[in-house]
């Protein structure tokens, strides 16, 4: 009963072929690969717009090089305070953006919106030597809480940082979680709704180690190619990431492994509603489970084999956990999870 | 009337004599001189305790740099989501400390308090590489809206910051504003309180371009010295700025400066308290008021010559300007102040 | 006929296997899985010493972050001017160790020696805050140019850095083609003859994607764990690379690769003896040979569809280039290769 | 007998009036003051173009932060091995362009010339991630041995910058002392001889603590502003350092004073010239002279009071030492050291 985290599940075997397909004679390293090559039209085709994609190994090193790409060392970014680059990355997006400022913002549901960002621009007045300059706005899709963001929301968001001239950044590393809740084209939850650099996530929804940049247009990516190399993510076997990207994309099964996961998550909501004590902390969008157990309760499942996060510490009898579902999670480990939570 | 800033005044004749006093002859250069050598008594003197005493040239270089010193690339520091180093030093510290997460809070009057701290703490969980680790809690004596912390205060932060092991850091742009206020001992309100290290403030009130990193134990001082130079703050005729710094601790120059400033904004608040509209915003404690004023109130002192800044957007009429009084703001400047606000 | 790069060839079928193998049910993720639980044994038993092992995915990261835990912001690092971190690695270093110096020295076969080292420390007086102060040297294993270091010459470098208050860093990209060459125990040319910390390769040497930075000694790791995820060099599914590390090290694997790709590159340089106009330009100590060929000979190869790099600018007819031997390269390659070079 | 650095001496009276005439009445802060507003057109006038113009305290923070406007984090920079920012700075420029390269090469009399960095550019590849991207000559005028550059090899290394897309930045903390000797228009030795941007110097000769850096174009200041500020070097009293430059070049105050410095220099070379064993390493050109002296004459020159750097370690019975003059050295020093010196 794993519900700690999607990255303790392994890889799909579609993904785990595609590498292996890959391990034949030999071909040009650093990216110059033939499949690497093909990335770009896939993706483009994928996103029904042309793209510039630029793959990397971890959802960390997506986020900072991306954001680093986009914003000076003068500039801010605003996020949520709880989003996964103000306080899961070890502070990598001021390091790579040579000491950018991070704002953190509070917003219900893991989310940002309109009127909480305007709010924190007041304090940093455009064009002002002293303060930090807003450059970019940085939302997670889904939300470290399981929640997610439809499309008028993030236009509305996108509308905010043109208006002041800031670009808008997407932390997809579990896009394909939120785009199969959604049913839209990928392209209605990005470039469409003014999002101009994506960071896509795979690892967690059943590759091994694979992310990809995604630059909406061409004079965003800059020096990205630079930075990737100077920070020791330009892979020289690159060709064994960016098979796993193609396989991902292939024939859907990106939606298909981030489908089951959100089915998973959804009967474990389902079956919570039935526990005593059990109160859904953000409502279930995507693969995350968020929710307020009595810490008997808790006790019970741990001492029964269940592994799963502490989201905050204790309060008055009850514990906020996370529950994270992967395209691998056995449907009998959410029974066994409910069975064991009713006591 | 200037009320835009302390800094739009000059040098105050004492400070100026000393730096022509101290421009005979030769001396070593880079603060091997026998006037900075003298520093570290008269400071020790001061503050009741041995100190290290690092003169440098601005308040964000004394900021950046004790931060550094104290806090890794990997640590969070802390502060009011309105402090200085948050949104007025252009993201020095972020820079300085090569990507250390700034934690911006809310709290009333521009000040922090236990709870506020303690609860932004359960975000960052201690060891674990994943978050960025609270390092620092840095506070500013006195605030950026003219309130000042009491010893009580900064002991209960600093309570905070032992038990989780962080520094204290006192940001004191306007350490004399607020000791003149208080009218205790230096040693009262930073090392007896547990504050680490002080950028302590010299120019603001009266010096050309001089301030002071204090610390209190020589085990803080780690590479500081290096980072000064590596950040060309250590000027080679070193001498110039301890000439000023020297002459503003002598007979109580400093605090003498100091109290005039304060007293001179004590007269525009309750000179303000009879104007129609106007509200302040936070107690007068030091030299700064902020003060809620009428539009037409603020545009016919404008028109009258009057300099000050907005300190926020205006807003149903009304805006919330800033009143910073110095050392030499002429008494007049205030009777004027206040006749053409009554209108 | 690809002589580009070793990092052009793919996966051995035993580190694929392993990988594969390590594809079952769940574990936990960032390192704390138990395939990287044992690396620790494995490299301890394979270096005769307790060791720590930190598994990246590229050898600039592996430097990089292996320099930056061991060298201060003011520190200098004394390397080969041609060496991989000095000129292949687009400044990584200066990145990570948040712009230590890099000095970099010339030296014959692409190796320093005690007498350079020393020349260049003059340049900076220990214990002056205007001088970067040398903290670290780097030397490489093989070098670039196909030679290697000898216990001897590695001891007497590390003297010179323990006289000298200096750590002794090797990029071991190419350790095990250097290994296989001395016949001689790991810990010979490591921690018995003054290495402080090594970057180990696998990569080129028929893994996908692995790179270890060990520690020999505890005390050096220091926040050697932060700067690998604040830089996103923390996998999530580290269980797949650590996977492969320990293939590579299985049955001795590593060092039959490395003693293939050996063998080919010996057979080049034999091969190359009997083609006019050909010189070698360095020993041919490991899997690389560079050589300068008349120009006329360097197009004939790359028309009959040799692959391979220019190392030097064409001059006065003939161009250095370089060939790299890998442990899949076909043999009939050489053959080839030789019989098109005698044209 | 202070001979150790031009830091050591003081403040020319003419700039010390002028600072105290500046302490008069209010201004506005942080360069928007109405002496810093004049700057811009006074050192047009004195270059004979429009240029650009920015103070800043110190000379490492003027060299580093002019570097990293023009300079990207993958870019490198060539400079001599022992110029003033590859030795003398602490690594300031690798940390204010985050960790861009710089490339220490030989040069006789402390000098580049074209074959020299033609020779250095052949290691980095244009255009290439893997390669730090060669994008800025830096040299130092007057050099750190006390040479010049004429304008005929200034201009021989702009024209291999130009042709390969870098910039020319001159290390001009001596540059007055250059002038003089050379008695041309400053427009010859910089913008006409195509340097970009120069770090102009006047602490040593006579000033307190200002510098200014200069650019001769617009497009070149990029975000200089904010550079500045995020470094802490945005003085807030800034006032009085632009009053130091302002009276600096006032009535050609700054070549009485370096011409005077120089003629100290060549008074003590020529002096040198009677004493037994003593050789000049390299031209007298400005006001420093470096010259090779028994051990014994320095050490009873040092027993007399005479103070100076060793310039390089002891050896054979000889040692290197620098001497360096200022405005304001008494001329009767050199006479006592000469006949000091020889015994």
């Amino acid at each position: 009963m794993n519900f700690r985290s999607d990255n303790c599940y392994g890889v799909a075997p579609e993904i785990a072929d595609a590498v292996w397909a890959a391990n034949q004679g030999t071909d040009s390293s650093y990216g110059d690969d033939r499949i690497t090559a093909r990335l770009k039209a896939r993706f483009s085709e994928i996103f029904d717009h042309e793209v510039y994609v630029y793959p990397v190994i971890s959802g960390t090193a997506a986020n900072a090089l991306a954001l680093a790409t986009l914003v000076p060392p003068h500039g801010a970014i605003l996020c949520h305070a709880g989003s996964h680059i103000a306080v899961d990355e070890c502070g990598a997006v001021e390091l790579f953006t040579h000491g950018a400022k991070l704002v953190g913002l509070e917003g219900a549901n893991g989310k940002l919106a309109p009127a909480i960002v305007e709010t924190a621009l007041a304090r940093f007045e455009k064009g002002s030597v002293h303060h930090p300059q807003p450059s970019a706005i940085s939302i997670i899709q889904a939300t470290e809480v399981g929640s997610i963001y439809h499309r008028g929301e993030i236009a509305a968001l996108s509308g905010v940082a043109r208006a002041n001239g800031m670009k808008l950044h997407m932390d997809g590393a579990r896009f394909a979680n939120a785009l199969a809740t959604l049913g839209c084209a990928p392209a209605e939850i990005t470039w469409r709704a003014g999002v101009d650099v994506l960071s896509f996530g795979a690892t967690k929804n059943g590759a091994m180690g694979a992310e990809a940049v995604v630059f909406f247009a061409k004079g965003d990516v800059r020096d990205f190619d630079y930075r990737r190399k100077k920070s020791g993510h330009l892979m020289s076997k690159m060709r064994f990431v960016s098979a796993q990207l193609e396989a991902y994309l292939d024939d859907g099964l990106w939606l298909k492994l981030a489908s089951r996961a959100n089915a998973i998550a959804a009967q474990l909501a389902e079956g919570l509603a039935g526990v005593d004590g059990a109160n859904l902390a953000h409502p279930v969008e995507a693969n995350e489970v968020l929710v307020h157990l009595p810490d008997e309760t808790a006790a019970r499942l741990r001492k029964a084999g269940a592994v799963f996060y502490d989201w905050e510490p204790p309060r008055a009898g009850r514990t906020l956990i996370r529950l994270v579902t992967s395209f691998a999670t056995p449907a009998q480990d959410v029974a066994n999870f409910i069975r064991i939570a009713k006591g």
